[in-house]
């Protein structure tokens, strides 16, 4: 029942194929990763014909693990030009493991202009002229639900994807047929609308859970998983009540909260935009707002909440704590409205939320913006849905726009923005920023955890010792966490609880049949890796991006006045399985 | 008498060196990338206190050869991210050549927001606060003038250079003290901008030439060498006669001139802007105009003319051929006196015709400007001056603003604008720019001589066969001319003529007191691309990057519909002395 799909944009024929031999085993990002290395040309242009864009749920997919239903998606970036896998929650995952459907890989392209969606179904596949195109990801959703009702869901590109912006995202919608999940980073939504494939409506009719070997293992096993990510105070709890904004507060104490463009590491306005203030508005205010909201069917963690307008009304999903800072501290606002409503303009205009945000305090760096100045960052926003020069540039992400306005210092590596954490204030996550071969990405080796959290033991996040090691096992980590298909958070308990890994290894062993050990999560972890670094050679992208840009080394910051210390050379000790 | 000058931004120290006798027999380009490849941290933020800027003129300088005071401006590039060598005509060269100091080495940065200017004489330099801050380059050195006086010459950068855009360049006054010739390419005047520096003034007073071991020798030879000059039909009438812009017409013909980006190889509206047009409308207007003018003292092939406006009143220099493509045929403008201002507010705000006259056509191509709309592209070239978002998009070269407006065919290589010659149809040009170190650049190997002029022997410009070897040779040879300080057109008599090489190394020799042959020009030419591709691994670009864009392998242009068909991995052979 399993099967890849390929789909090809110009001859608009969509072919289920036998997945072959060589991917056996291989789901979420392992599958993604693999499939743009061995199919893509590393020195393509990522938004010709050349490239092409793959969307993988995980090896839990369609069963009831709790949380295993993410998807991911892979490409060679055009904001990066390295090897990218984003991955997202939301139903997609879910309803395109149901149907079978392991792979969809979009080839080739469509003439320049022309708009397509792809409409899924049991056994089914075609490309259809898009009735949506022209509009963001609400209208367009609400459009496509019209037509084909809300059994489907749906993945969709916004303008900034038409517009083919190299921080556009790729919308997946969640349980009430929102499109506020992303895969955010690294412009996947620009090569979505490069090959002119503006929407995809899954029907789940007729898909059903995947069979299971044991399953009465499977199901022994799966409690298990619950019972840890219930137990643990953070995925039981924390997020829940807070969303991942919990750690405004928690990174301000830390001191590793980017301020101004990364000049100090501290907010004055850290309350106003704080997971707490967010769930006592949400409680306050109530009518449309909900606390422990889960993004997708199977999650229990539930930390998307949704947070309602002064009058009740839905406003946003709960921004993420990276989009509470970049439009926030980062920015100079400590307004949670304002920046709330970025969050959904971000989400319906299909953009990342880090780089674009990230930008917007750049540009502000650079006299672009006026600093703090919430209604020219609404302008700027709205900018990038008209197609204005300020709007695409933001919507370019924070490279392109650290370029356009001349600006110094630009928190990006590999071309793609630091997220919300200080390194120079938590060590470990800057190694994860330098290294990956994602370009800067907190999600590939959450070093927080250790740093910050004494979560999976500590690490202390002021030094450098220890933080290489750190990072390279959370790396090797989280590349089979995201191949697997679970959320990123169910690590929070997998680092402090020893059962909930082997949990996960007994939920696949049951499932496929497998003698997996834990000892094989490693393995496959660093053969992910390998694959995607070996992309990223072959692309041209070599160990002399490993590295943070300049100013980390140089400046301290506050109030620690630490700078990233941890010379080039270590950071190249990262990967150390791999041969030279 | 031969010095090193070090000018420190940071501490405002200008310290004069004995050169170390690891540089002894540099000049102009070797000096420049052996100093930046020795002192610059190759993976350093480019417009960071760890780049440096480095001037050097050539090791004819300061003699009586013709066409020997070129001077090469060299750094980390903010444009290639790799290193960098742009070199330009103007006083400047022979008056720093003249004083002794055979290279300026800027170093960190004054306090952003700062502006000086260096005051340079016999025996003397400092630093001192600029008087010209925010004025572009025409009005900052009439300034100037008043200030220091007609005798001296002038180093600037306009606004695009204080706004640090990625094609600023930087501007060299011409013996009428016009800012007219320009360090063109990779964003060298960025660079400048980026350490507070706004002038430099050279008064060449009590310099003298340079020292001669042989002076009859000398003589000897420079006179052979102006024979072979005069005597070529291309250096000795003319270039004089049409400037480059005699290309026009030519690549026409060849179908090699790229028309609205690239789409086809000839334009309909080629006479208006071409050499032949340009030197009978310089004769019927008179007035301020003039045929056969020279950029810097000592020239004898005097192509860069003065170009009046319909009532006789300067209106620019004459366009250079690439700046008359760029601005026309490539942006849809067959009207010379439009391109001519484009033109002078090139020279005026301080950009690189060629990246910013790309950049106007690409941004056609992706809807930003009006197609062949000249008024639109008044209002983007005036906002650039301005600090408009879409001025500083133009301003930061093609490869930005491609991605900005999501155009998929940008022709850049390692992200620097593909000049004037197609390379599906002159396939010898498109081997240069696919490898040369510099990113696309026909001045590093222009192997339209061969392929074109019939200059140098004959390779068809259509077939793949030979290219590689002649653009090696080519690159090679430049290398070594730029490094001697003499003007590159020097090369189509050096091609024809073998006295003429003869000659250059006989002065050399009489100069210096050296023995050197032939040969070592190649060996010399070898060892600056050998330390130029190191540099450029250490910062992380690999022979990944040696190939041109995907669509000129994909479509054939007209009217040959010739693909560019020359491999990647032929590409990988041109520096076949290099180990691996």
């Amino acid at each position: 029942m399993f099967r890849f799909l390929r789909v090809n944009m110009a001859t608009k024929t969509c072919v289920f194929e036998d997945i072959p031999e060589e991917y056996a085993g291989l789901g979420g990002r392992a599958l993604t990763s693999t499939i743009v290395a061995r199919e893509v040309n590393p020195i393509c242009t990522p938004l010709g014909p050349h490239n092409k864009l793959v969307f993988a749920p995980g090896l839990l997919g369609a069963t009831n693990s709790p949380n295993g239903n993410r998807i991911s998606v892979g490409c060679k970036s055009p904001l990066t030009e390295g090897i990218k896998e984003a991955n997202s929650g939301g139903q997609p995952g879910g309803h395109l493991a149901k149907l079978g459907i392991m792979a969809i890989i979009v080839e080739d392209m469509a003439t320049e202009g022309e708009w397509w969606q792809l409409e899924l179904g049991k056994d089914s596949a075609r490309l259809v002229p898009s009735t949506v195109a022209g509009l963001n990801n609400f209208d367009a959703v609400a459009k496509l639900v019209e037509t084909y009702g809300d059994k489907c869901s749906y993945v969709t590109i916004g303008r900034a994807g038409e517009f083919k912006l190299t921080a556009a995202s790729i919308a997946f919608t969640d349980r009430e047929l929102r499109p506020m999940r992303h895969a955010g980073r690294g412009g996947v939504g620009a090569v979505m609308g490069s090959k002119g494939l503006k929407a995809i409506i899954i029907n789940p009719e007729g898909g059903k859970n995947h069979p299971l070997v044991d399953e009465k293992a499977f199901r022994e096993a799966s409690k298990r998983f619950a019972k840890a990510l219930t137990e643990h105070p953070i995925t039981g709890k924390g997020l829940a009540e807070y969303g991942t904004g919990v750690l405004v507060n928690i990174l301000h104490e830390a001191g590793g909260l980017p301020t101004a463009n990364f000049t100090i590491g501290q907010f004055d306005g850290h309350e106003g935009v704080s997971g707490e203030t967010m769930n006592r508005l949400t409680k306050e205010r109530g009518g449309e707002g909900a606390v422990a909201h889960g993004c997708m069917s199977g999650c229990i963690i539930r930390c998307s909440g949704l947070f309602p307008d002064k009058q009740g009304k839905f406003q946003s999903k709960w921004p993420e704590y990276e989009t509470l800072w970049s439009f926030g501290p980062h920015s100079g606002i400590s307004d949670i409205d304002a920046v709330s409503r970025f969050d959904y303009m971000c989400d319906d205009i299909g953009v990342d939320t880090i780089d674009v945000g990230v930008a917007v305090g750049v540009a502000m760096a650079g006299g672009g913006i006026p600093y703090g100045d919430v209604e020219a960052v609404k302008a700027a926003m709205q900018g990038i849905s008209d197609g204005t020069p300020l709007g695409r540039i933001i919507g370019c992400g924070t490279a392109t726009t650290g370029r356009v306005f001349g600006v110094r210092r630009v928190p990006c590596v590999k071309g793609q923005s630091l997220p919300a954490y200080d390194p120079r204030a938590v060590k470990g996550v800057g190694v994860t920023y330098a290294t990956t071969p994602m370009g800067a990405d907190h999600t590939a080796g959450y070093a927080v955890t250790a740093n910050i959290l004494s979560c999976g033991g500590k690490v202390d996040p002021l030094k450098p010792e220890g933080q290489i090691e750190l990072s390279r096992n959370l790396q090797i980590a989280t590349a089979s966490v995201d191949s697997v298909g679970l959320c990123l958070f169910t690590a929070f308990a997998i680092l402090d609880i020893p059962d909930a890994l082997a949990a996960i290894v007994d939920m696949l062993n049951a499932k496929y049949g497998w003698q997996l050990t834990g000892d094989d999560v490693v393995t496959l972890g660093q053969r992910i890796l390998s694959t995607e670094i070996d992309f990223n050679r072959r692309a041209g992208i070599t160990e002399a991006a490993d590295h943070l840009p300049d100013f980390f080394v140089d400046e301290p910051v506050a109030p620690h006045n630490t700078t990233f210390d941890i010379p080039h050379e270590e950071l190249k000790t990262v990967f150390n399985w791999i041969k030279k």
